[in-house]
């Protein structure tokens, strides 16, 4: 696999992350390395650089390209946005970068940062119709995305340090600055007319505000997953954080679940600048995405020749190389796939399930023995926790905990739910425990992982009767799968028979 | 990789694992099929075997050798034991057995079943003295262990299929028929005079009658960790599941959590065997080995031209497997545990911990990143799962909880331990909270993955002064270091600071 760096330096945090990859194939995400440099901290109006944050940032450069070499990488891709390209001493930062690195440190444009951005969540959320925004240290950038494509840009000086430094001057903020905040954050999204909230439209955030406000407002519901990108926060959520972060001094917001030290100060900005883009727009919720700018970035270079760098199929793609990394059995998985929906397809009079749950099924399918990556023992609980865990792309919430329940019931017990319930819908433990049963027969029908199930031919009636036609003797796989019937006649409560064709 | 399949046909189960291997540097187990024949089934007196047990056994052997096929197995080695060596029509099972597969099955001796179950729970467990115990369908076997060889060995009819046979004919068992079991188990006993019990000594026992055991056990006391190796049985809870078992009914038994159906009628008389054994020692422990005759086999093959096939350094070897298989970056993980050893030997005057505490500080630095090949992300927590999950050989429950909250505490915050109390001492709290402080102070001074550290050199005083020997610049790793040295503060209530040499 090869290795490459990303740089970003935004006016907050600088960050690296190094990913993993072969071209278009398959990659993963194998260090991050963050500071909050605050190069932006006391630029002011005049836009000039100070000393210490000039330090501070090249420091860390200095750290991330040794980490850099440290590790293998072969390329760095390093970017700088808003503090830099408006500074108005870039020369001084310049000097500074050279004398202490090799990097090649390229500025980008508001509208670049921006498409980046889109290109990450795009990637990262499948997303089709509809806005992403990315919140920084320095500015906002807006885009419009319709099939997919990027159609709008809009970028802002609205970003969270900037803020706060000009209007979170006392602890906690005064009612006059709070309202002077709301103000500045209202007046950068007047002119952003094409911002309306639409059922077919999904609304994106990123960047590290809109992740620690889906941290706290998880931590404050015991939300059942422990990832941010793809939540859901709603409009109320925000308006109940902004309360809190208004009532608190930084002593007490030390004890809020979720927020993290070096973001304490700065959140209240970050959260008023998206509640006023929210409220623009008249939206009632937004998705979090875990990827931006960097992963943008990225995807341009991993992608290279298909124009925009999006993945065909973000889901598909994903669930391929969360099974290329767990050395899965590729001929014995595509079996288990294509007999379990071979299955679904001819019990359709039974479940009447449409497009989606066949989607998941297949997906469950191809992952469905990833867990032996950790240990064989338990390897179906392994999976569900590989799931809940790994970067997968353009799946709900809900999506994930279904997924995750269908891996682990391909073998041994059924586990319940309960934990879930937040994420999922009433339907959903019928519709898992259905699933799972598909999955286990084709399981137990693949047992051998000698792909001798050729086909099977499914009859209905008061007993279902699966007739398996075999390349050879399948005797043990018939028996063994009869035995593991239990949850089928459960779930669709129906006796069912499987038999030699 | 290599591919190595081993089958093992015993009077009760039939198993098959795979196992993915370089010769004597890594192994990984990927799977494992086992199959309930009986095929001791009705032997009685005479030791003859069954017409159905026979096509049950050659029914699973011949899925065992597609499956082999269809996975890319390189080789096989089968073996079949009691049920087979007994059988006064052994040539009716090979003639069943060669039309059908094309294996080449051995028959081993009883002292050959027994040196390969020990060589399977010596290498697993790091047993030095003691003895292991292996209770089959048709026979137990007892192998001495002096200095980690064997030295004398026992083996006698008294197996789980075989009693059950004989002795459990009533649903639940009669007074009579339970007073019968229990002499034959006695007798069977009578002459191994040289098994006892001496604290230095272990008792191992293998085989899935001590699994079944060890998991009742650990469901009736909500144990903290999944696993059965390495697990530590008590004779009293021996008999209390015992009594339990009495008591019951088939139908009740479906509800004791632990217990499978598949070992729902067997287990009372395996039970029995082993309180038995343990008596005549006088043992009132015994320690479960996950690893027993197929792993032994496996060790023989792995180890070739090592006499006997044990590995130098179980434990060792275990940890470097688990970090291998687990893509872990070698030069950074040495450095760090460089850079914690030097820091624990430095300060012993605060801590006086010895040998066994640095031996896990250094095995935690060796692991301590292993959770990336889950998902970088919350990678700390994902270390600790795998710690849990994987198979380490040679560590107690306790050991193992210690070394999953050094990795999962060597970034971020601090997990508190109280869900694993049963497997811990009350003075491991500070311990897990002193070496987590020293292994998170190393892994920021190695933050650039970069070896940018030479050495440290630690000054004991009102505050502790570390000072950074490095080759080149390491002001950010400084910086960062001292900004994460509160849980030092805390564990070892002493200022510190670190500061550049």
């Amino acid at each position: 696999m090869h290795k490459i760096g990303i740089i970003d330096l935004g006016s907050n945090t600088t960050r690296l992350i190094v990913m993993a990859y072969e071209s278009g194939v398959c990659f993963r995400l194998t260090d991050e390395v963050s500071e909050v440099v605050r190069l932006a901290e006391g630029v002011g109006a005049t836009h000039r650089l100070q000393a210490k944050p000039i330090r501070r940032a090249v420091n860390a450069l200095r750290m991330f390209e040794r980490h850099c070499q440290g590790t293998g990488v072969e390329q760095i891709i390093a970017v700088g946005t808003s503090a830099i390209r408006e500074a108005t001493n870039q020369a001084a930062f310049w000097k500074a970068l050279h004398a202490a690195t090799s990097l090649d440190l390229r500025i980008i444009s508001a509208q670049e940062e921006a498409y980046y951005g889109y290109l990450g969540a795009a990637n990262a959320l499948g997303l089709r119709h509809g806005f992403t925004f990315d919140t920084g240290g320095g500015s906002t950038q807006v885009v419009a995305v319709a099939d997919r494509r990027p159609v709008a840009t809009y970028s802002v000086q609205a970003g969270v340090v900037r803020f706060t430094e000009r209007f979170v001057r006392t602890d906690p903020i005064s009612k006059t600055d709070l309202r002077a905040l709301r103000d500045a954050a209202r007046s950068a999204f007047t002119s952003l007319d094409w911002l309306r909230a639409d059922p077919a439209h999904t609304l994106v955030g990123m960047g590290g505000t809109v992740r620690t406000l889906a941290r706290i407002d998880q931590k404050s519901r015991a939300y059942p997953l422990d990832r941010a990108h793809g939540y859901s926060l709603s409009r109320e959520a925000l308006a109940a954080i902004i309360e809190q972060l208004i009532r608190t001094d930084h002593r007490e917001r030390e004890q809020i679940p979720g927020l993290k030290d070096d973001r304490s100060d700065v959140t209240l900005a970050g959260a008023v600048i998206i509640e006023q883009l929210m409220d623009k727009g008249g939206f009632q919720q937004l998705t979090v995405s875990g990827q931006g700018v960097r992963e943008g970035l990225f995807y341009a270079h991993f992608l290279q020749g298909t124009d925009p760098p999006l993945l065909a199929d973000p889901r598909g793609f994903s669930i391929l190389n969360l099974a290329r990394l767990s050395y899965y059995e590729e001929a014995h998985c595509q079996k288990v796939a294509a007999i379990c929906l071979s299955l679904f397809d001819q019990l359709a009079p039974l479940h009447s399930y449409g497009p989606w749950a066949r989607e998941l099924l297949g997906y469950a399918a191809t992952i469905h023995d990833i867990g032996v990556a950790v240990g064989y023992y338990d390897h179906h609980k392994h999976s569900e926790y590989l799931v809940h865990n790994a970067a997968l792309l353009g799946f709900t919430h809900r999506e994930i905990a279904i997924l995750g329940a269908l891996v682990r019931n391909h073998r041994k017990g059924f586990s319940e739910l309960s934990s879930f319930t937040p994420v999922l819908q009433p339907e959903d433990s019928t519709l898992i425990a259905r699933l799972s049963a598909l999955l286990r027969l084709a399981e137990y029908l693949e047992r051998s992982k000698s792909q001798v199930v050729q086909a099977v031919h499914v009859t209905l009636g008061e007993t279902v009767r699966v007739v398996v036609e075999a390349a050879g003797d399948a005797s043990v796989e018939i028996w063994d799968t009869n035995r593991r019937a239990g949850l089928f006649r459960k779930a669709f409560d129906k006796a069912i028979e499987i038999v030699a064709g």
